[in-house]
């Protein structure tokens, strides 16, 4: 089939981690997630994380801050999880409030429980090719996706369309790294990128992960070429009940008769994301164990 | 010119350093170098830096410790560096003895004091684009080139060649910061990448750095590129009184009439990577002070 089915790939991931957690000796792996005011987005993720951790067999604890708690108070709750011994995962949900520094609040996660990737301490294991790290999920989700479409990676170039240390830096550091699942030719693009087309045009992968509503066309892609769509972008609908359809960074129906495969939005990477994030938060059970 | 001197630029950077540590109160610097076995090349480049160290005015220290160490003497001594406070940069000289995890002694290495970079916290750091951290001396050096020579960044297609921990990587998350002095398209180019010469001819600024001798050559090119070598090889030459030539990763007699700007091997990025570990280690004392 073209269209990656991410719900597909994502369940069979969760299906299995379930059958790992049950055969686990004591209490289960706990996760915690920080959520930081009230941002709809912040709500709808962070519930939708907790469903597929019951059902995995994994606890799971919400923690509510107003938008107005000090970065002391902040820290101070980061510091007692940290130390708690009964919390193996830890994540502070995305977006924060907007004159929040979040790279500081990511950092102060103990690099043993970030199972979410976005510490230092992670990133930098990710460029050493150090294994005993956390990748970011929604990065790990996309190698995952690849590999269940069987698309080969290595020896391919991937253009990355996208910095942020939250999708496209780590994701070009994973399709680069020496093994099977990497070796790609890695070129990242971006806002001051010039002559984009031309760039995007010799993909054989594109990673879209821009937050632009349907950017990529037709147009600027070759014939054979795999799109990953990381984006999630609203665009006004009255023609939906809710006054708004979701759409990526591609234009899904433009390109579609181009690409060889091509993930869909919704249903693509997002279920996929949360799928790691599980087995993040197992793999992190299992080094606090040892 | 349209040769890159890396001599002048860099001796124009530690006359600044020496100015700069000339004015300081109380004891100055210091940086200690470790090195492990008697490399040769490992000699010769701790050699050089103690000399640049101590024109500057900082003090240095080599320890050296028998390719013999075990792991726990090896971690001992960098634990006690780290805990030295009349040392502010270590250094572990590279190449270590083959059977060594470097990735593994980096990281021991206080992340206050990896003045060289390579540790997973000031790795992670780079990604994250905070200036606290301590670039790799090496792509920072490579940074000051072009700006040296007046070469824009921004915007243009840098094409590095090598995934290197220690060059191809932080050169790559560099060229693609979110500053004037990055902003560029960055791709990563390897020993898998296929139709390199397709991918080079593209590149508006090539960092050559695979350590393969004089492997780029004119027809993998474009007319104008900037290209920085950062390759040193020997090739056995029976004219010099040595029996052998250093060369860089580029053939410079074959691609220099094409280039707008080229470094040389030796005199481009070597002299610079050295003036870079001052510079991160003149850091490492201020941000000590604090």
């Amino acid at each position: 089939m073209k269209t990656i089915d991410g719900n597909h790939i994502s369940r069979a991931i969760i299906k299995d981690l379930k059958k790992q957690v049950a055969e686990l000796q004591g209490p289960p792996p706990a996760i915690t997630f920080i959520r930081v005011g009230e941002n709809p987005a912040s709500i709808a993720y962070v519930n939708r994380k907790q469903k597929v951790a019951t059902e995995i067999g994994m606890l799971s604890n919400v923690v509510s801050l107003p938008a107005t708690v000090s970065r002391d108070e902040l820290f101070k709750k980061i510091d007692e999880l940290n130390n708690d011994k009964k919390v193996h995962g830890i994540l502070i949900q995305a977006p924060l409030p907007p004159h929040r520094v979040e790279r500081e609040i990511f950092n102060r996660v103990s690099p043993l429980k970030d199972v979410d990737g976005f510490s230092a301490a992670n990133l930098g294991k990710l460029c050493q090719e150090d294994e005993s790290g956390f990748v970011a999920c929604t990065p790990a989700g996309i190698i995952e996706l690849l590999k269940g479409a069987n698309v080969k990676i290595e020896g391919s170039h991937v253009v990355v369309l996208g910095r942020s240390l939250i999708v496209g830096k780590p994701a070009a550091l994973l399709m680069m790294k020496r093994c099977i699942e990497g070796n790609a030719t890695v070129t990242v693009c971006h806002s001051k990128t010039n002559n984009l087309p031309s760039i995007l045009k010799q993909a054989d992968i594109i990673i879209a992960a821009i937050g632009q509503a349907e950017f990529v066309k037709a147009n600027m892609i070759k014939q054979g070429v795999v799109i990953i769509d990381v984006g999630i972008n609203r665009v006004n609908d009255p023609t939906k009940k809710l006054g708004y359809r979701l759409v990526g960074d591609v234009d899904f129906k433009d390109v579609y008769e181009l690409t060889s495969k091509i993930t869909p939005v919704p249903g693509g990477v997002g279920p996929m994301t949360v799928a790691m994030l599980m087995r993040n938060t197992l793999k992190a059970y299992h080094q606090q164990q040892k």
